[in-house]
């Protein structure tokens, strides 16, 4: 058992990542990663709080929370903290009317939202939306704008999928940015709002929770700068050389959601 | 006339860029910029000596010779500065193989270079081939690499096709750096070594030469960095914003090629 295991002491809350944690995304639906079905049920039957705190903008929570419930998973929408509802929030409180540039999978979430005659651009993970054609749009609603509001889903630079890694909406947004010479509002990982809005959710103190991700910067980092523990598991876009990150030092590493499980219900007592 | 006409005083050759300058890319073609054809010709006829310097990166030098040939220009392949040939001279040197990310009109700039086993990626304008797939599979290889290379024909933010504002490789090149946390190596405008290269080809020093460009960084920015002078042009992608870059400030403003051209006739000889 690691020995920094003790750093979970004093741990009354979990946030969990579901993609590369729960299970790799892919065609058909993907797959769960071995033990995450059967650690997030122990989990749930222990004194903790869980949040499941993902930054998946390419389905509704719906669909998301429809897929990991075939997948074996005890999860509802209403334990998923996402970034598209929140979007949805900011939009109607500034009066935005967005060009989307999304994922068929996400649209529902913005019914209700007025995308007549655009004054900002929310981009999210879209994936093969991603085309030159959509970009440019994307583009150009932009560059005509006075004040140009580009709004990103997340920041991700690349996830994994069961065929292997891919981009993220974080590098598109990047590509927007600088042709157009501005900087995106990011709603979702790592923007301290939306840690604090998976908090708030469960009831649970910055100092009293951990995030679990397999993001070394997006999850690990983002939680530690909002005074929450992070660990990182060596599942999804993990890589070795995330152990050696310049910036960030997670609490701990884990092999995998089962194992970061066993150690939490073995400390976070203490 | 303008007063910084001045300005021009000692000036023995001329870089013109092309697109935005002379014509405006686009379907069918293109179109010449009024009064260009005849600019050129003038310019031509004087002492001064001439060089297209060019971040076109989607067309081989024999493509985009003969569509400024069919559109009227007296300009030959030996008079063109462009970044696809320079880049195959340094994967040469450095013993380079590349995965491609480029357009298939440019293609042909590359038959002599070996790309089997890829040690590197060179992205240019590749437009359509920008797709999600294209992305990821350039992603991948230099997510595979050991020490990831990125070669960028010109990191151009935008340019103007006849259909409006597209975007340019330099936001494509910003997607890949964020996604693989790399910088990419510029091979074109604005790198010193581009410029120079296209200085040498008509024995003109720095100091004694001027740039014509609509990008403000790209064109006049990066000419002026290397000892250059830099005119603007109010075509192409020019907006009115530019007038007011925090960072550049041309050495002069021209409606179009056709009045920079006066303005250098009249006082360059000074």
């Amino acid at each position: 058992m690691a020995a920094w295991g003790e750093r979970l002491a004093g741990v009354r809350g979990v946030l969990l990542d579901i993609s590369g944690v729960l299970y790799d995304c892919g065609a058909g639906g993907g797959r769960a990663i071995a033990g995450s079905v059967e650690a997030v049920a122990r989990l749930k039957q222990s004194h903790l709080k869980v949040r499941f705190c993902t930054n998946d903008s390419q389905k509704s929570r719906g669909k998301l929370v429809g897929l990991l419930r075939r997948l074996g998973f005890d999860i509802s929408e209403d334990e998923v903290t996402s970034p598209a509802p929140a979007t949805c929030q900011i939009l109607k409180e500034r009066g935005l009317r967005p060009h989307l540039l999304i994922h068929e999978g996400v649209r529902s979430e913005f019914d209700e939202i007025d995308t007549s005659n655009p004054n900002c651009v929310v981009i999210a993970d879209a994936a093969e939306g991603f085309s030159y054609q959509n970009m440019n749009k994307a583009f150009q609603v932009l560059m005509e704008l006075e004040n140009p509001v580009l709004i990103s889903l997340g920041k991700g630079r690349y996830y994994k999928e069961t065929s292997g890694l891919v981009l993220d909406v974080g590098a598109y947004m990047k590509a927007l940015e600088y042709a157009c010479g501005i900087e995106a509002e990011v709603v979702g990982k790592p923007s301290p709002e939306f840690f604090k809005a998976a908090l708030q959710a469960i009831g649970v103190e910055a100092h009293q929770a951990v995030m679990i991700g397999d993001d070394i910067v997006g999850d690990v980092g983002g939680a530690q700068r909002c005074g929450m523990r992070g660990l990182q598991v060596r599942t999804g876009k993990f890589r070795p050389s995330d152990e050696h990150h310049p910036e960030v030092k997670p609490d701990g590493y884990v092999d995998n959601l089962a194992e970061a499980v066993a150690l939490l219900l073995q400390h976070a007592h203490k």
